[in-house]
């Protein structure tokens, strides 16, 4: 059997990522890396890997099977999703939850239209955390939905963070609070207020000089990003933060906490839990288990948009049928 | 539109998890209990049920949508699973790993032959724990599967225990080993021995001068189910185990523990755990999120026998695609 022929539209620490996730996965290549900078200035990891400019996209339609996009939500995917999906059967990893509708709705008139499967918002939120939050609902219909994140980075937050004058960098860590987790998990169904779900902890490098007390007020207060919650500030040093906080671990809870019994009277807990090392690796190994899945699905001509809740987990697989059942059932 | 109408095959505890699981999805309804024993001998929980006999069902094939079948895997499955798919489409819970390859077989061509969909080996182990299996396989290919049962009572080491000589009766319960879970979640991927994985706790009511010595000994080096694990006996009195262990929870833990990055140096942990008060409850409640795929595979004509791995999630919902990515995603 030939192999998937895969292209990776951006080379950010997402299409790194994609990258090195082709290695574990012998059924799959590397056709090629399609870049906006100049493509001989990028050094890909995978020895003999083509750079290809984005712009040339057009040309290279009959070498990649799945185009994996792993451009930022804000403005890369809205606009590379439908002209891509013209192209190319694609993955994307959009996450801006309350314009999902919109994307799909676009990105699903370029793929019928040119018969191609696109698969959007794929990764762990959205992606394997909505998975878990259909099941939960399927399966415990009387019963009540949370989501923790973290203990991780969250780059919206240190951007925000590095944003404020006399800031030099900063990093910036979700926590779920262990004292909800813990209700939930006792299935007591708690109602829990932002405040009390989840807590903030910035590592800030000030710039020499900076009123390091007017960050912190900045930083705690700041409307949607940290003014709802309990924030944490600590000044530390450019060293210090490049030797204890250059990685981008992530993670979560999706716990359904339901009842079953002719009134409820039988408690049930489900609880699908990440801890990532890295959130890029990871989000990228799932975009490329989905791109076995889209070509699986362009070859069987069930066209146009998808996203995870439309595809059967045996099309992530690279066993049969046959050796599923026998293997893992 | 008109409900799905669900039959329930055999009236035991799993069949009347199936019932209690009815009266939470609105969108279904019970057309009809099928029992081997007298129709006239059941009292069914909901209002004006139906009971016919289990010999009749064929009379009843354009009352049914889909019939949940709620016998054992040893003797009921194997013979109802490819009769009753000859007549209805079915769902069934046929949990004998070994055997899975050739129960499927039977059931697929008589579902083939008929046109008919049945879906097999649903509930939480073979069902919710396969798909995570699977699921962790793709997301995470270089890495190590872990799965833990329990804390829970185990029917079958419950029978055998209550088959020794001078036993009343008594109950067993499965506990996953907190030091080999805690191993696993550290990312170490241990080799864990049958032993280091899961102890095992009975609760034995003697009969009167019985030799508890004895039974304590018979119970520990009972091959296969107890021979292999540190098991502890106490002996009780029937009063203490009717009133402490009259309920059947059951749960356990599936993790996969995986690596990425170009040498590997990047440690992921996937979990998902179940913390379940009824094992027939929550099984049921599962077979009858499936049987609303399987009333809507069989409107898309896609006939044949699946498993859990074949089931797009968004075919168990009763939203729309569009309510579920609105909402859920």
């Amino acid at each position: 059997m030939s192999k998937i022929r895969i292209g990776i539209a951006g080379y950010g620490n997402l299409g790194k990522g994609v990258e090195l996730a082709l290695m574990q996965n012998p059924d799959m290549e590397l056709a090629g890396i399609f870049t906006r900078r100049d493509p001989a200035s990028l050094k890909p990891m995978t020895e003999g890997a083509k750079v290809y400019s984005l712009d040339d996209a057009e040309k290279h339609v009959n070498d990649v099977d799945v185009m994996i996009l792993c451009g930022g939500s804000a403005t890369d995917l809205p606009v590379q999703g439908p002209k891509l999906a013209r192209l190319f059967n694609t993955i994307d990893s959009f996450d801006t939850h309350a314009k999902i509708p919109e994307h799909f709705a676009n990105v699903d008139k370029a793929a019928k239209e040119t018969n191609h499967v696109s698969v959007i918002s794929v990764g762990w939120d959205p992606g394997l955390f909505s998975l878990n939050r259909l099941f939960g609902t399927c399966f415990l219909p009387d019963g009540k939905d949370y989501t923790f994140w973290g203990k991780g980075v969250s780059q919206g937050h240190s951007d925000a963070i590095r944003r404020i004058e006399g800031v030099a960098d900063g990093k910036q860590y979700t926590i779920p609070v262990p004292e909800a987790i813990d209700a939930v998990r006792s299935g007591k169904n708690p109602e829990l207020t932002t405040r009390q779900k989840h807590t903030r902890e910035c590592f800030v490098v000030a710039k020499e000089g900076a009123d390091k007390a007017k960050i912190e007020q900045e930083i705690k207060t700041m409307p949607n990003y940290f003014a709802d919650y309990d924030t944490t500030v600590h000044f530390i040093s450019q060293e210090e933060l490049d030797r204890d906080h250059s990685g981008i671990p992530h993670g979560g809870f999706v716990i359904r906490s339901g009842q079953t019994g002719k009134n409820g009277e039988t408690k049930h807990i489900i609880e699908y839990s990440l801890k990532l090392g890295s959130n890029p690796e990871f989000t990228s190994s799932v975009l490329v288990a989905y791109a076995r899945a889209a070509a699986r699905l362009a070859a069987e001509k069930s066209f146009g948009c998808k996203t995870v809740f439309d595809i059967a987990p045996a099309y992530l697989s690279p066993k049969s049928g046959e050796e599923l059942r026998k293997t893992m059932l």
